[in-house]
């Protein structure tokens, strides 16, 4: 299930900050490494896991390969939330509507 | 960092489902189980690492101790992910933006 392994993904601060990065344009390994105080094979393996959940891809230049987000994996996620919200609004709504009702029949004689 | 947590939480699809059914109200331990075909020890580890970060409560009745979706962690989780939106929106606009005024330059004589 994809969206298990992009929720994974975004659970670590180094995978989010470089997904920030490269939301503002593609960037390189060596890029990305340089404000994380990190070991290049620690960034290579954060970038694989980002790779594997499908939020990165790399060009195909052999000796750059820059890094570039892909949005789609993200949008789901965002959706799956935003789903949830859905639900639990609606249920708050039908609380509040039942409520009302109740507190109108209270002043009735 | 609660976002780690939130995230690693989001990242099993039994937790999921424990948080989507939440969303239509309170239950308990028991109920969260049933439609999971897991046992009791397995869903109470997935809960427990959900009141860890902070997407569930528990109610004090002893016996019962229903448990309660709490939405803040997951509005926390939707904003980083619309925050990246943001970002990488708005670079696409400038980037529309520049095309368009490179076309128009075309266009002159």
């Amino acid at each position: 299930m994809q969206l298990d392994s992009v929720f994974t993904a975004l659970a670590h601060p180094a995978r989010r900050a470089m997904l920030a990065r490269l939301g503002r344009g593609e960037a390189t390994v060596g890029e990305l490494a340089e404000p994380l105080e990190m070991s290049l094979p620690a960034v290579t393996k954060h970038l694989k896991m980002l790779e594997r959940a499908g939020l990165i891809s790399r060009g195909k230049d052999a000796q750059w390969r820059p890094c570039k987000l892909e949005t789609a994996p993200l949008e789901m996620a965002a959706d799956w939330i935003e789903n949830q919200r859905k639900i639990w609004e609606d249920r708050l709504d039908r609380l509040e509507n039942y409520l009302h009702t109740l507190a109108e029949q209270e002043k009735k004689p």
